[in-house]
């Protein structure tokens, strides 16, 4: 019996890109909404994702040291409060428990919208001496921000991620740590989620309440705009002070350390949606999907059809390959438009036909190209194919970033560049915040970052027309 | 220079139990207090714990087709209060957000204590024919519970867990799953924490707020205490009528289906350090231990010594052994105390004298015992240590709850074996809840459970002398 189900249409990309987010977000199956705006479900294939880029990001940071523990839920407002730009910039998005089994709390409780004001806290008690550090902690866990404007993954008032906290003796140590996270966010974006990045730092305006510096990865969407990825802040021993975190050196002399923060979040999986999804629904790069390859046996109710398929799946799995067989009762077509839809690399189709041959075909997803696989040389070319595929979406996503990535030398170039292309705009900067602002106002642009991989293409700011410290970046930006 | 530290003494267990375990939990680097009082912090020891029971936990879910989810950290109110019983037993310990980005909410949300209500609002909307089910979700996560009294791992405000949520068909299908996941978490107490358990089904007094059936593993501590390590819920479908999950049914009639939820918490660390602990401090099982085999080179100056350690601990590793080297300025004295009160099962001793004889001495956490290992026997000796050291723990913990398990004929005599002995005492129960109200106010014990594992002591209730039902199991409880 054949289900009635139809496949459900999603919003072309070209119509209305925001509402074709949504669409594939939910259709995807990725997640649901809440009873409270801002707060979403992760369904059980979003959260495979995450699952899968945790298990990269969480490997990569033990390999370099860091150890994961715990922090309360939970910051007392005093506690908040000690360091004033980080309480300038976080304060006004808490969200405030204030009454605790029945009775009112004699101190409002803020649920930590990050975490650095408890690990402080935490290290004013147990840091004592040089060979307490350096300390190199992550944290797993969700956060609360609230904020006005919400969208799956992109903007919830809830959002998974992970925190990386350290303290190191010397400022050399901390900014060593604080670039080589974000080398860690870069691989992982490049590698894993096949999105090509711009490394940079963020300008004063856009850094984290109670950074000195904050490194970012920004990659560029379908649509042109920007998503910061990833970021890595150094925080100076601001906090050390605010929090009187002290160590004593190996002179023997007190002195505060210096210390670092650093993020990723599911933020990253609405980039990896945007980055590389089409009018079918999501297209996953292979080593972040949670099935790489799903078998659909064709003509099913056909003898040995369902058995050779099972095998196939089989002989994948056991060659560590993700695979999964869809013998469910939906008709063929349904099923390929379901798997399309989630976005899975290579689909493996296999029917009467193809036993008497003894091949299948395999569709990748990214091209709808059709590929016959003679089944002997199945272990050899599943693997060929899937890595062709993500080095594909990579590739496609490259281009994109490269082609729409424009120099300007005026605020008006880049706004006429803006208003019609789009994308990344570099321009020289004279590093005043007015002009940031000006670029802000009068185009419509924030400053992405300053990249590492700067170029000279010119020796005055596009906006004041002074002399130039650096080429900035500039970008529309979720 | 060697470090002028002192090794701190613990609190014996004799004579203040529960000091000793707040001493254990903070000399052995497991948690530190916060701001807030009730909530923890893990630090990385206590943590690394936590994944390895994550872990063991993760992989038997996944194996029996349970999928990862993340619901949302907060509750509206009106959802909460759908299903009354459950209600009634959560929402005296709920902490409430009432503010949000600096204005009042409209309604006040609850941080979750526990999460049935957010699976069952979000199944509503999803299920919908008998092909969606079943749905076999699980999430790790931390809980709020406001309560008076707090301990580290105990009883916290906030704890990390798991809470498994299935739905299911039929009743029988339900009842299967809340049974097979109580065997899930037995393996682990046994096989992963060498905890012996009795497994069987709570009073309806005792059961979980909204369950039609609760199940449970109890364990019993040093001090004869229960603790109970894990609960599985058969919910019935009474969620299912106040959340209207409808399914249409393989005629195509509407039906409620049947439901089911079980966790296990960090409190079950608090287990082990109560199972196997000693005044020494933590005794880790070797398969949960985050560190398996501590390498510890005596006279470490001497030519040789560090690399010869080093290379030992680099064959343990290469062979899949968690092994570590303290090649730290400390003093040989203080090394060995750390680490036994770190309870690292196997401690292994390195020096000049071993490397001209080839061997090295290898020491047990649980006994002291020293046992000389030839080096190129190494890799086969430290797994059979560890095995031993895994046995022997659990053996340990057996015997206790054996010889500390009494049968009592009556309601006095029970008494009077929990004054003097402490530990389970079994007696027959006519079910009613005045006679287990009568044990709770006349000899301080609540029903643990009606074990699985019935015997027949007598023929009537040992509270009233009306004819028994059943075997039940009383202790003094944490």
């Amino acid at each position: 019996m054949a289900k009635e189900k139809k496949v459900e249409q999603i919003t072309d990309m070209e119509a209305d890109f925001a509402q074709w987010f949504t669409d594939v977000c939910l259709k995807a199956e990725l997640v649901d909404y809440s009873g409270v705006k801002g707060l979403f479900i992760l369904r059980p294939y979003g959260y495979a994702i995450w699952e899968n880029i945790q298990a990269y990001l969480d490997r990569r940071f033990k390999e370099l040291g860091h150890e994961n523990v715990s922090m309360p839920l939970l910051i007392p407002e005093s506690l908040l409060q000690k360091e004033k730009d980080h309480v300038e910039g976080f304060a006004p998005e808490c969200a405030w428990v204030t009454v605790g089994g029945s009775e009112p709390l004699p101190e409002r409780l803020c649920v930590r919208p990050t975490s650095e004001t408890l690990f402080c806290d935490h290290w004013s008690h147990v840091v004592h001496s040089w060979r307490d550090l350096p300390m190199k902690y992550n944290q797993w866990c969700s956060v609360l921000r609230w904020e006005k404007t919400t969208r799956p993954f992109l903007r919830g008032r809830e959002f998974l991620w992970q925190e990386g906290h350290t303290l190191h003796a010397t400022p050399e140590e901390a900014i060593a740590e604080t670039e080589q996270m974000l080398e860690v966010y870069a691989d992982c974006a490049e590698q894993l989620l096949a999105m090509p990045v711009v490394k940079g730092v963020k300008t004063d305006k856009e850094k984290f309440a109670g950074a000195e510096r904050t490194y970012t990865i920004e990659c560029m969407m379908h649509d042109r705009k920007a998503l910061q990825s990833g970021t890595s802040h150094y925080l100076g021993d601001s906090f050390a002070r605010a929090f009187n975190i002290c160590f004593a050196d190996k002179n023997n002399q007190q002195a505060y350390p210096h210390q670092t923060s650093w993020g990723v979040s599911t933020r990253i999986i609405g980039g990896i949606i945007m980055t590389h999804g089409d009018n079918n629904g999501l297209v996953l790069p292979p080593e972040v999907a949670p099935i790489q390859v799903i078998v659909v046996p064709v003509a099913q109710h056909k003898p040995g059809v369902l058995d050779k398929a099972a095998e196939v799946c089989r002989i994948l799995k056991d060659a560590g390959i993700r695979a999964k067989m869809d013998d469910s009762d939906n008709s063929l077509g349904w099923k390929c438009a379901q798997w399309e839809m989630k976005g899975v690399p290579l689909r493996l189709e296999l029917g009467p036909k193809d036993m008497e041959a003894d091949r299948c075909v395999c569709v990748r997803r990214d091209s709808f190209e059709k590929i016959t696989v003679a089944l002997p040389e199945l272990l050899r070319r599943v693997p060929e194919l899937l890595a062709e595929v993500q080095l594909g979406l990579y590739r496609r996503a490259k281009e994109n970033l490269d082609s729409h990535t424009y120099a300007a030398a005026t605020l008006e170039e880049a706004r006429a560049i803006q208003e019609k292309e789009g994308g990344f705009i570099k321009t020289m900067w004279c590093g005043d915040l007015a002009c940031e602002m000006a670029m802000k106002e009068q185009a419509g642009m924030t400053s992405r970052c300053i990249p590492f991989a700067q170029e000279k293409l010119g020796d005055t700011c596009a906006c004041c027309g002074k002399p130039a410290k650096q080429m900035i970046y500039w970008g529309v930006a979720y």
